[in-house]
């Protein structure tokens, strides 16, 4: 596999390591796989791709502790991404799984912090890293919330213990 | 339109006025419009959809110095996004028009950093900035290049000044 | 090209010609090209983009005759499609450049048909040829409309002539 | 639920349920969610989006009857998607549930036939009905295969059996 799964950047495996092994108990799992409609020209997973990928593990993620976001969207309240970063650690090909792991740090306000790991089902390899923040808005008058919903606060909390 | 359209986030509008006066006669433009496939249930472009019009912006503005992408592909080299960061600074809406202004920085070895500033037509309003970097690779062995191929960098010379 | 572009069917090569002769002056034409994005593991567009495409050229098109889909949307009015055939004859490759043109046929009540003929820029090659029927929608009750609009079907009669 | 999500098309109940019935033990399943991503400004799943959704049902199947697509992709062959024809009957909206049931139809020589029905879990609600036809291709080549291989055959028997 590493053969014919080669490295995209030379990274510093040793605080890699250290970033995979820190908090794995927390993370929520979300398993994906590389289909055709996936990939590029180059057979590997086109970039804009990961970035579903860490939507629907985020989404499902919310759903574990009681909060269906699209509940949430007829309530009136939206969450778009306001900022992302993403590192391609190593290509994704074709057919091949990956778990999708996150976590929400803990938010700040309105804003929401989530970390993302891409791995291999067995751990060993490291694919993508990335943040992503979003911001609760009123859907309504399109502007961002003072504070989040009661209700909301105590889903995120219990998310973020 | 500033009703219709509101910012996302409470921005530092000085900062963001500056980065726009500094360069811009070095900027790429190219333009796009949100069709409903670039939508998500809010009504404006799903935050991935950027990705795929600053891809082509970035296509566009190598071809524009002579560089055919698909060429560069066939003759054995990739060039992989490693690395990419973007902020939503305010919604695009279905409809709207935009103009995605790239330009490549200062190549440091096999790795090229492009600045993205998507924009309105008439440069009033800020949508997205990003920052995306890729590195040149060997498509058989999926290695990094040591160096670019001096064709390929003399080209970039001309696209950096 | 013919050679690096092979035809994906046995066509009927006369049939097919023509189709294009027949109303060719009545087509609306919007042209399109294949990015990274667009691709798949094959190097060639995936199968899906062309709906993206075909969605694009009709929206343009009604904007052609002054109807904004935006606008339409907005006053309670949606068209959803809700029937589609396609046949894929030649696959378009990365880099390659394309016309999609597209005329809608006569409306039947609240239905519109739509037909498709994506071509080579020299009207040389047929790489698709589509059909796709959309239906006028309440977007409140969610149910199909009884007739158009009076406006809407003014304009739609000026395109079908 | 019915009134949440109107039908589309005033479609012939008995016809379909007929279909429904018909030979329902020989489909293979694959359960499907509305994410964000997949829906356009609507709140409803994107018309193209369901393809990306009947691709990875097809690579599945193959796959329960040990072919690996990417495999036979690394074996030179391809599967380009040459003709489909898909009818939209309800709309799924975002954070439903579904199942794309697929099932091959006999093989006539290189051409492959994939029926699809997308229903709801508990097969009440029928939303998308489809065929899509495949053929196998030299992929260095670019011809059409005159026969399967004999692998390959025997593998899609099994399937059609």
């Amino acid at each position: 596999m590493s053969e014919s799964n080669p490295p995209l950047l030379p990274t510093n495996a040793i605080a890699e390591k250290e970033a995979l092994n820190a908090t794995t108990e927390r993370w929520f799992e979300y398993p994906v796989k590389a289909h055709p409609h996936h990939t590029d020209y180059a057979g590997i997973v086109w970039h804009g791709s990961y970035l579903a990928w860490m939507e629907e593990a985020r989404v499902e993620c919310l759903r574990s502790i009681g909060m269906d976001f699209e509940e949430w969207v007829k309530l009136g309240c939206d969450l778009p991404v306001v900022e992302l970063s993403v590192r391609y650690h190593r290509a994704l090909k074709m057919g091949m799984t990956a778990i999708v792991k996150t976590r929400m740090l803990e938010a700040a306000g309105v804003r929401m912090h989530w970390d993302y790991q891409i791995q291999s089902p067995d751990s060993q390899e490291l694919y993508v890293t990335a943040r992503v923040t979003l911001v609760a808005v009123d859907r309504e008058k399109g502007k961002i919330l003072r504070k989040l919903p009661p209700s909301v606060e105590a889903a995120l909390v219990k998310l973020s213990q």
